[in-house]
């Protein structure tokens, strides 16, 4: 027998359905109702046991949660586990031990938000952070939300090639591309380039991952305003959902490059252009075993488009995981708890910034017929072009390094070398250049 | 400019595409091949930044990983967010804050793997488990793999609501459902019912939920015999993955009752028969807020079989979550290593069967003409069913419930009630039960 999605879910329910949610979307924004995938329309948070769940909260009697307690709310845990994380006081160890809301813990939500926005004025929107787990995560729903079969997607090149597992393969995509650096130098139209072809009118989604993987670069102010003022133009054609993929957000190593995400340069300048936030955890704690990402629209925490993504991201984060990590989550928020929390973060990024200082040193000493570093200010990577006259692949040079000079690099297709000086101690740097030029002198003779 | 997939990600690399792989699996398993969705053949797991990064484990000059280390491989965190976890020694704290491989902690997936066969002999295969993000990211996983529009689903019911999320909503499978109770008894030959009218050949999926969610039911040891017969019968008629969704393993109450999972039972019966495992620290270890899941195949470790799932598998935990938390396995693993870790583990397995006791005592003495308890043994929940006679749908109950005598329970359509004993102290149950019956009483008359 089969069954129709209303009879067994929708029954005597007081909630929103998919299309009355729609109904909220398209009022509010019909620029994001029209981006939206048949996923992303068919998609509303279901009534059912978190749902339920949440509604019973507090009720001296509740058996509504399918979680194990002592039956006055706090966990049972194992002694051999729960001693791990004995820095916790005993409300937060029973809170990392049980089920985080699907949305995410509230004051962990509320302390991110304080901290994404920190220095942006009132009057820029920003919704109450979802929690994901790990940034992956975070864009996979947003493939879910804004793409399906055929969506163009414009991706600066090189890229970090998950976003071609997540929205092309798992989602149907077509990918469009053109380069980040146009003889030597940040191109801030590549975006708009990529999507040069795309219809008037067609829905489409771009990816702004900025400090950049693999290419160390944040944009200086001036690239940043022909950034934004290509965005807003690519606008004009049509629906524009830009990601704002913020992994090294803050990660900036030279004084005169903005730091701030482009996310808030685009809140609000244009009824097309939907920006998205992606960050999280992963390198701006440095908690890369964590996954505590955060998703974020550029609208009032309150309103009733707020609710209606809201409802959409639950019902795929329940779909796709069931929810996200507690015990992460309540890590995690021992640090947003701190007043001075911003210095410890900072001590990271200045002893990044020493190894950066050290490699891009080391790089201005190599010989230009064989590496061809790219420009880089900020994140975690430095990258390398092979010289096109050489005629080498990356791929090769990576092998050789790896059987005969006991180096490892990543090889980015076709004729890029990256390097990510986060985990090369700084004394090793300049050995590491070094041995990348000379396997590129071998190969290349 | 368009780009296919294979210019970017395969150029110089030795590595299977999906291609390749698909044709181990096909010559492994034609059945398994044949159940794939169109999603599970576009994947397998790409030549990236990870897999790049497992080659160069151990180099001396090693700048492949995008994570923050000290230089030497050990993690640079916040000792805000490190002291909370210093109950792991400096190597596994390092590790709770660094990636996981993508398919989990080697460690991890070993020692769980022989927690899972505890008691099974060396005759019956099973892969090495892969890490997921709790049991929910793994049934996403396998509706990626094996569930595409119209895939008949079959789910006896009542069932746990998320599965329409993850199956029907997200990959457009077409569900099937026939009563898990008939006449107050358990009904070993649901998923043969439901899937009665599948063309012959037709691969399709089934779920196997025991303890099952929210019915607190395992079948005896002639019921389980009677279900993998059915199930046998029914792989004659083509390709059928059972999904067995261990979520409450071992939480059983009754002497009389077989505890292992039915994946045991499956495993090596039929060609067409292809049982996979869902199971996880979530219930079984009482770590809720964790998100630890495993994905186990019925396949030997080292095949190439097990070699080409891993490979997808990996592929979509990639495109979904990045990779599965680290943090949280570093806690489950002190547990793993605990030689007396079952003691543990049952102490709270007698915890709930206390409950148990005195809830199954409370229904015994209801009025039989306003609730109609279910038969259950195990788990976490007890289920009720409100006299069709009385023509009482649950989802009022539950309203008048939280509205009128300070209790939640969690109402499923259309005249289920589940009690949650799991998280409601022993002392309260005769309460709890008292009030629904009231609150029914009220509503019928």
């Amino acid at each position: 027998m089969a069954v129709s999605s209303d009879t067994l879910n929708r029954g005597g329910w007081k909630v929103k359905g998919p299309e009355e949610i729609n109904q909220v979307v398209r009022e509010a924004s019909p620029a994001l109702f029209d981006a939206l995938s048949d996923l992303g329309r068919r998609v509303a948070y279901p009534p059912d046991i978190p749902f339920q769940g949440a509604q019973a909260r507090g009720k001296t009697y509740n058996g509504t949660i399918g979680q194990i307690t002592d039956g006055r709310g706090a966990a049972v845990s194992l002694p051999s586990m729960s001693k791990v994380m004995a820095g916790l006081g005993s409300d937060d160890l029973s809170r990392a031990f049980l089920y985080s809301p699907v949305a995410g813990i509230e004051e962990v939500r509320e302390r991110w938000r304080d901290w994404q926005r920190r220095g942006q004025p009132e009057s820029k929107p920003s919704t109450l952070p979802q929690v994901t787990n790990g940034l992956a995560h975070g864009l996979s729903i947003v493939a879910d939300l804004f793409a399906g079969e055929g969506t163009p997607l414009a991706v600066p090149r090189p890229f970090w090639g998950n976003y071609r597992q997540t929205f092309v393969v798992r989602r149907g995509a077509t990918l469009l591309t053109a380069p980040v650096y146009v003889d030597g130098r940040f191109n801030p139209g590549a975006i708009a380039e990529a999507l040069a072809d795309r219809p008037k009118g067609r829905p489409a989604v771009a990816i702004l991952n900025l400090p950049t993987n693999p290419s160390g670069y944040s944009p200086t102010a001036e690239e940043r305003r022909e950034l934004a003022q290509s965005l807003t133009g690519m606008a004009e054609k049509g629906p524009l959902v830009v990601v704002c993929d913020d992994a090294y957000a803050g990660l900036v190593f030279e004084d005169d490059i903005p730091r701030e995400s482009m996310f808030w340069d685009l809140v609000g300048q244009h009824e097309n252009l939907i920006p998205v936030k992606i960050d999280g955890a992963t390198k701006e704690f440095s908690f890369f075993g964590g996954r505590v990402g955060f998703l974020t629209f550029a609208q009032p925490p309150d309103s009733d488009i707020a609710t209606a993504l809201d409802s959409k991201v639950k019902c795929l984060v329940r779909a796709t995981v069931g929810s996200p990590v507690a015990a992460s989550q309540m890590v995690l928020l021992q640090a947003l708890r701190q007043v001075d929390i911003a210095k410890e973060v900072e001590a990271v990024r200045v002893l990044l910034q020493e190894r950066y200082s050290i490699l891009k040193e080391a790089l201005t000493r190599v010989d230009g017929s064989l590496l061809r570093p790219l420009p880089f200010n900020s994140g975690c990577f430095a990258l390398i072009e092979l010289p096109a006259e050489l005629g080498l692949e990356a791929e090769p040079v990576r092998q050789h390094l790896l059987e005969h000079h006991d180096t490892g690099v990543v090889a980015i297709a076709p004729n890029y070398i990256r390097i990510a000086f986060c985990s090369v101690a700084p004394a090793a740097l300049g050995e590491l250049v070094r041995r990348v030029e000379m396997a590129v002198s071998e190969l290349a003779r």
